[in-house]
């Protein structure tokens, strides 16, 4: 039987909940309490600690919100499979950011990561798919390393028109994944180099430019971004960025910014601006914005996109198109030598593209987005004292509510069986805006739209 | 029109033809002769530098066969596309071994890289391959990050059967290729680690422990392989060795070395082995030997194998098998955050593996390379002076005749129209076997064995 061990501050500032989520919490990362293991019950819990049921319930509900318990009906409490995946509690420099993704009921799905497939044309998929294993039995032996030709030339084609990038085929390289290309960029860029990554932003960067052992710097961010006075700040040489639609603030950045950010990346020697256009396919409020890309008249940005967010997130084709000096070291030595994309997979996503069924795709499921934006935004904004922000484009916005606190707003919205996360999460140094909550509606079904929204209210009122 | 600004010396130790070839490769891999430039005619050449044209004739010849030029019929000679795929010409130490693949004609392949795929079972593929598509579209949402559990399940079953290795299908990870979960384990492996690879080996294991920036030393081995002494002089903690068919040696390590390098693992705080098993799948000379993991009981070897040489080079699915210890690492945070291989590949592929396909595949092909292995060899051994070692298992050997130096026998071969590698281009620091050449004959259409060794009977006589 698992010792509990902790001791209670009554008196603390931080609520009781807080203490036994924390605590709890901290023993399930350190392995001290393992994947599988029951906590004690909520009625054993309260009498040995003489603390309240409800304190103990909240506690369990955000822990279970979390993905740390997993809650068997008629049995109680267990350890999940998931903690293991969250980072050890460590100093900042030494722990690398994993976010993990929390497990929630489908029907109630805030979280950023989810997609809707629900339009996903499978018909033409696997028609083309079929075609292509039965008609192309030379895709068995090696293709090219940056990627198959005809992907890069129906790329450049779909990149030009929708995003305003100008390249070559010959520019582009194809991989398993943003995560894996950002690896392969960081073998290309200069090894002295000094990476910056949005704060808050995406995880996943920051943790591959400190697995290849670069120096690593988080950049603040104002209303418009990130800003030159921050990059020089920070001294960074290299900076990540999200342009179209900022993650996980939402902001798009503006074109005066950009050719600021432009401007000081073109006058120092090896500098670079990595764009990640993640989701730039869905834009409500304004017309699409081109990628800066396309603007870049230095040779110093790469542009970089992928179908798990527009598509689905198992197509694991990512994209990036090289400016001619980091094609130059890609083309000596950078990387790996053989793709990582299946070249079926290719050839089926090549003439998704060029023969428009990708576009139409686009065009309708941005569609679905548009209407279930349309649907929760007001839903949300009905309730007291809940502002929206950032929710220009892409499948995520900010939600804020200033009259409690973003662990409140969190816990209580768990006890009604909704699982959100909160903006500080994705905070390293910088202050998050108080109260405010990182929304996702990629896998929230327009059904189940007004439940969530009374539920919140319930939990917000 | 390129300006020639060759000098060559004829009095020096180095034959002519060599420093004519010398400057052209040097001019292509500096980027000076591009991708299209045409050179100057054979004729022309001869009277502008006063040499002979048989001189002219091999250093072209040697050029082609290296892929640096594309001869054109009726027009000349081109500096190919691929010459910027080599690497520069830098300090070893800060060279990475690139290994481009020379482009031959396919009727008469000795690359190392080729593999037949005339037996591949198109209809079972692609029916389970359809009936995935068809059938669960589930797999469009994003799945587990180390490989979905059914393959990992299959893997294990497999494995374990043909390959003797001990694991459970959690410490399976599975990635798009054995480059990218070679970069997946240096992560997962002590930062402070010295890493040991074969000399001579597979290079791009040496770029990616360059491109972590890890400490890299090359191993020497003897004629069993690896052996305790070389990793202690070389102060080595990690080892990354091909025991079953050593790359390029051919060497099946035996037993008792085996046993005395898990010892040695076994022995000191945070060693590791990673058994790399690449082509364990076929053997002719003896029975299989089972990987070194299944007889480890310390937890210190990673076994590692792909399906890109038993299967398919385009069917980017490989698959290490992690001891406890660096499982929690990967657990904790180590690499990505998704999985690289595509969901309905992995769903095919698990279903390939236990409905039994693969294992009926791996027996008519291993079939076929035993029966071309047993014509080519005594085909090749008729030339004079010729010797085969290294050939007890998987699809390359080593040729040597000693008759010839090994840039005498490439370039003699080149004028016979093929293309041959020597050993010398695997070794970093080790003195290469005489005279050697690595012969790979996945590739090497059956018919074409007859016309292979009758030319290669006429280029070294």
């Amino acid at each position: 039987m698992y010792q509990l061990t902790i001791a209670l501050e009554p008196g603390s500032k931080t609520p009781m909940y807080e203490q036994l989520y924390r605590y709890f919490a901290g023993e399930i990362r350190a392995g001290r309490l393992s994947h599988g293991e029951k906590l004690p019950s909520k009625r054993a819990l309260c009498a040995h600690l003489g603390i309240s049921r409800s304190t103990v319930e909240t506690a369990y509900s955000l822990l279970t919100a979390e993905g740390y318990l997993t809650a068997r009906p008629q049995s109680g409490f267990y350890v999940s499979d998931y903690a293991v995946f969250d980072a050890p509690e460590a100093e900042p420099a030494d722990q690398p950011d994993t976010q993990p993704e929390v497990p929630v009921p489908a029907e109630l799905d805030f979280s950023t990561a989810s997609v809707d497939v629900s339009l996903f044309p499978y018909a033409s998929w696997a028609k083309l798919n079929k075609e292509t294993v039965y008609g192309q039995p030379e895709l068995l032996q090696r293709g090219e390393r940056q990627g198959d030709k005809a992907l890069r030339c129906a790329l450049c084609a779909f990149l030009s028109e929708y995003r305003g990038v100008k390249c070559a085929p010959e520019q582009i390289v194809v991989g398993a994944g943003q995560e894996y290309l950002s690896g392969l960029l960081l073998q290309l860029l200069p090894r002295d180099g000094v990476f910056g990554v949005e704060d808050p932003g995406y995880a996943a960067i920051a943790n591959s430019v400190r697995s290849f052992g670069r120096e690593l710097r988080y950049l603040p961010q104002d209303g418009a971004g990130v800003a030159v006075a921050g990059l020089e700040a920070a001294g960074v040489s290299v900076a990540f960025i999200t342009p179209s639609h900022q993650f996980p603030l939402g902001i798009t950045m503006p074109a005066d910014r950009r050719s600021r950010l432009l401007r000081w990346a073109a006058e120092g020697a090896d500098r670079y601006i990595i764009e990640d256009d993640y989701d730039s396919e869905f834009r409500y409020a304004s017309r699409p914005i081109p990628a800066m890309q396309g603007m870049d008249t230095a040779g110093r940005v790469v542009y970089t996109g992928t179908f798990s967010r527009s598509l689905a997130p198992s197509i694991r084709i990512a994209y990036a198109v090289l400016p001619p000096a980091l094609l130059e070291r890609y083309r000596c030595f950078g990387g790996y030598r053989l793709s990582t994309v299946s070249r079926y997979e290719q050839a089926v996503m090549a003439r998704f593209l060029s023969e428009g069924f990708y576009a139409r795709y686009l065009r309708r499921v941005g569609n679905l987005y548009r209407r279930r934006r349309a649907a929760l935004i007001p839903a949300l904004e009905s309730i007291p004292g809940v502002r929206i922000s950032g929710s220009g484009g892409g499948i995520h916005f900010l939600l804020t509510d200033s009259r409690y606190s973003e662990p409140e707003l969190i816990s209580r919205a768990a006890l009604q069986g909704i699982s959100l996360r909160g903006l500080s999460s994705y905070c390293r140094h910088a202050v998050p805006i108080p109260s405010t909550l990182v929304v996702g509606y990629g896998g929230l079904r327009d059904e189940r739209i007004p439940d969530a929204a009374a539920r919140l209210r319930d939990a917000w009122t």
